[in-house]
């Protein structure tokens, strides 16, 4: 494999180098840009961010960001992007195009309002590329597990196990394990595929969605790529007002990585709210309609039955779930078994055909501290490990949702018993939140629990925005959320001793100890805020070239010395300690003075 | 011990009711009020905050702000706070005035300027009462630990001891086995006594100070006040440019937590920033200067040995403590062994004849992932443990200081060894950061490390702001730095089942389970930031009484659905399965719907 550079494409070699966002003024950094890195066929080019260093060497970066940032590539959210697996997935022959559900008003909510409906800005129908939905030919599993398990490596695979860094056959091995996911509808050919396990790197899931109470569709399609260029590997649409399906399908359309939802929320709006109006067949109905458009994966509520609702009634902050709290209302309301636990082998049938991955939802999660690790919770997590190997019959992909609210030392016993319960299949944890007392903050409490149970096990972590539990986040909090998980899997990464992981700290480390000022912007997480809240204290151009900082400030500086040890010291042990003395004198002889002849 | 009120002081009974930051409007929450819990004497007065819920009850939290909430006292920055303890230390007759060190322009570090100098907005010299300082009449011990290990239960104790919720009999023993510090120079009699310990609530630090970049001395003052404000225990005064004394003088005198220093710091500029020009005499001046104005504890670097120089010489980022660094520079100037490490025990007498605390620096901390654990920063942490026992033997308190940057895999070795070899003297830590590739978010990646480290042991926490690695933090960075650390330290206090730690959580969750909105955010970490949050998704007034939030809308909601679960179903375990059936029916029957009849 080869990294293909987008600066210089064999087809428009004349073309302007392309960069990042650092300016390319002379003897400056350009940044970094868009590559390939390209597999075993030319349709296959995985993307990657590449660094550049002032020192002349590069760096490359695990990449979210899709095409957007990609100045070969043309985008426009009214066509949306290439369907780049299409030619994958019409190649296995095994899957046909078909006329599809219609799409109903009552699908967006729509029943009394003016054909402009409440949509603002954007058409009310995703005006792109007319497509017709595909599923299996004969009803059979199209699933990656299914290929995985026959020991096929799809291109698929082998695109994550280039993003990995490890061979195409340990991807399948995962997969077909169990203990890892690649969620891919054959309805969503646009994304850049991507693995969800425990023996890859720890992925980060951010949330979007409209609701009854604010926002539009074009503010959650520009939310789905403002949370994947911050790394955001996959996204939830979890829209709950008008508009459900049409924003969806913009999003859909528009995203480079795996988008999942809740099909529950739709479902309900099409009873007007009323949990106890919703049946089977609305549920299936739903779950087609996404399944169609492309969701790859889905979380289900299955485990939320009847007997465990009343293990609820005492707890501190009872059903938090949004998607618990409809099935704890409708088994209530009609003393029955939930319908969702009720026709899970139907709703695997349906799943595998199109492979859409099950995120089997943990509806009775913690909502507080009080709650966390108890009997309903636990109750649920021993159901959801029955649903595990039904779907897993199927050849059904599926990852288990994990919670909540829980204090640091009862996180461990949450990885460890839902390994033991599911098999291994990967865990995907909302934080979990570390203490109740910080509304406003929770990004940082849950960010603390979500490191922890991310460094043991848990293979995605949901984000949670400094809004959670006060309103719906914006864009800035967008930015944080994903920024602080991505922080948390990362030194997941490098806690699990990762292959690779620590080669980025290492390269930042250096960059700051060489006073590479450029470089350390250009190797963080976030290159802007780092430089703004460098230039805050030392604005001035040369200030980014200059070898101090503005802790210590011109007259001594700690890394200055380390760097004079490192010149008088370095070495082995034995040149080190023979030398010292000697140096030592040279030291003081040569003037090294421990701070720099800049005017004060 | 009774609570007594500030708002209805027993001399001012027909003064208006004092209240924290919400309105007063009638049926309205009055927010929070500072309040007092007395101990067995009428001048021992404990601080807390008292928050009052909507639903009668009330909750008490520790406070740090000190009397500048207390709106029945006046405070004057330019007067200095109430000296609290000054009684209790004449009490004791071991003590007493003298003339003291005179105060050289050269403290300042004022050589060539005018006699207004560099000082903006407020007088060179405190302007407050004149006072002498004080020190032992015997030059023997006057400490916390001299007097605990007597068997002496001092008023600080008491002090403490009501503030943590235990006997004062614990803080006793705890002080004496030198597994808790009660810092209080005796020349600091304005501060209300804390304690660092494994047994008491993780505490956190606040760094302040002016550099020879930035800041005035105003600033530091304002910061100081601001840190305490939202939770600070300690504030560290790291000034390193002009007006250092003077700085100090301010800080000190207007502080009601601990203030600690690192004397080496302005040594340094005594010899205009030349670290081979240093003297143990220099220093020692210094040191008496700072301990004279009421320096409670003092970070000394004298774990950094000449033959432990070289073992930085390969690492990725050598020495990055400032202090650290000034020692080695030093070494190898001189190629001898330190002489803070030389002259520790005389340096132990002069710190016990004030009750300084020592701090001992961890100047070979890792400042990279890559670093971490390694040999140089274990070796400086057994010659910390070696001067721990020396210190102790001159009844001298003292922690322990620990990194860095380490990654989580990594994070216990460092407790574990430290409790070991420091004979469980408390640790103190910086972080550790988790990961070196966020610069702006260093609060989080170092917040991650630090709840997990004093989860399992660590007694005091150093925050770290956004503008670690970048640049000064101004307020609002020192606000979320302390927020951030709170988080951690609550978190740990949680996971360690901390006494009554849990109360604050279960006070929160009831009042979001019940949306009591206005107790949520009275009881919240930061209250203005979490309501300014709800309030820009939900501006409007009655939003903060209706019984839904923005994430669901007033159509479905939650926290609604168990309620009616609780109603339903709560009870015995009997009861439950009892009345379940026909509950159920009497659910559907009443019209219970699983959203509110609130227009869309």
């Amino acid at each position: 494999m080869t990294i293909k550079d987008a600066r210089t494409p064999a087809s428009s070699q004349d073309e302007q180098p392309i960069q990042g966002e650092t300016s390319t003024e002379a003897g400056k950094s350009i940044g970094w840009h868009k590559a390939y890195v390209e597999g075993s066929r030319p349709d296959l080019r995985v993307p990657v961010r590449q660094v550049h260093l002032t020192n002349g060497q590069s760096v490359t970066l695990y990449d979210t960001s899709g095409p957007y940032t990609d100045p070969l590539t043309e985008t426009d959210v009214r066509r949306g992007l290439t369907p780049l697996r299409e030619n994958w997935i019409i190649a296995r022959g095994d899957t046909a195009e078909y006329a599809g559900r219609p799409v109903r008003p009552e699908d967006d909510g729509i029943k009394h309002t003016s054909p402009r409906g409440g949509l603002r800005n954007l058409d009310a129908v995703f005006p792109g590329r007319p497509r017709q939905p595909r599923r299996s030919r004969d009803g059979k599993a199209v699933t990656q597990l299914a290929y995985a398990r026959r020991g096929e490596i799809t291109p698929e695979m082998e695109f994550v196990a280039i993003r990995e860094n490890v061979s195409p056959e340990v991807v399948r091995e995962e997969i077909a394990a169990g203990r890892a996911v690649l969620p891919a509808n054959v309805n969503h050919p646009e994304i850049e595929p991507m693995i969800i396990g425990k023996r890859f790197l720890v992925k980060v899931n951010a949330n979007i969605g409209n609701s009854a109470v604010t926002s539009s569709i074009e503010e959650e399609v520009e939310k789905m790529t403002w949370a994947t260029r911050w790394g955001a590997d996959t996204v939830m649409d979890l829209s709950t007002g008008r508009n459900i399906h049409t924003t969806r399908e913009w999003v859909l359309r528009n995203s480079p990585v795996p988008i999942g939802t809740v099909p529950l929320y739709q479902a309900l709006e099409k009873v007007d709210g009323r949990a106890e109006e919703l049946t089977w067949e609305i549920y299936k109905d739903t779950v087609i309609e996404q399944a169609e458009q492309g969701v790859d994966y889905m979380t289900v509520h299955a485990g939320v039955r009847l007997p465990y609702v009343p293990l609820t009634a005492n707890r501190k902050t009872g059903i938090v779930s949004r998607g618990g709290s409809i099935m704890a209302a409708w088994c209530l309301a009609h003393h029955k078994e939930s319908f969702l636990y009720e026709n899970f082998e139907e709703l695997c049938e349906i799943l595998a055909t199109y492979d859409v991955t099950y995120s089997l939802g943990d509806g009775l999660r913690p909502g507080s501290i009080a709650d966390a690790n108890d009997e309903a919770q636990f109750a649920e997590l021993r159901t959801l490990g029955e649903l595990n190997q039904i779907a897993k019959r199927f050849n059904v992909q599926t990852m288990i949702e994990g919670p909540g609210h829980v204090p640091m030392h009862k996180i461990k016993e949450n990885i460890d018993l839902q390994q033991e319960i599911c098999d291994e299949a990967p865990f995907y944890t909302l934080g979990p939140l570390t203490t109740d007392v910080a509304p406003a903050y929770d990004h940082i409490t849950s960010g603390i629990g979500a490191a922890m149970i991310a460094w043991w096990g848990t293979a995605m972590l949901c984000y949670v925005t400094p809004k959670e539990h006060l309103g719906l986040p914006n864009r800035d909090d967008v930015k944080t959320g994903v920024i602080t998980y991505k922080i948390a899997a990362h030194a997941a990464d490098l806690a699990k001793g990762h292959p690779g992981a620590q080669d980025w700290d290492d390269a930042l480390s250096d960059a700051r100890f060489e006073f590479r000022w450029e470089d350390q912007f250009n190797l963080a997480l976030d290159p802007d805020t780092a430089r703004e809240f460098h230039d805050e204290t030392l604005p001035a151009e040369p200030a980014k070239t200059a070898h101090f900082c503005s802790m210590c400030g011109p007259k001594f500086c700690s890394m200055k010395i380390s760097q004079d040890i490192r010149r008088t010291h370095g070495g082995s042990r034995e040149e080190i300690e023979e030398g010292m003395a000697q140096k030592s004198q040279e030291f003081a002889a040569a003037g090294n003075r421990v701070y720099l002849p800049i005017a004060d």
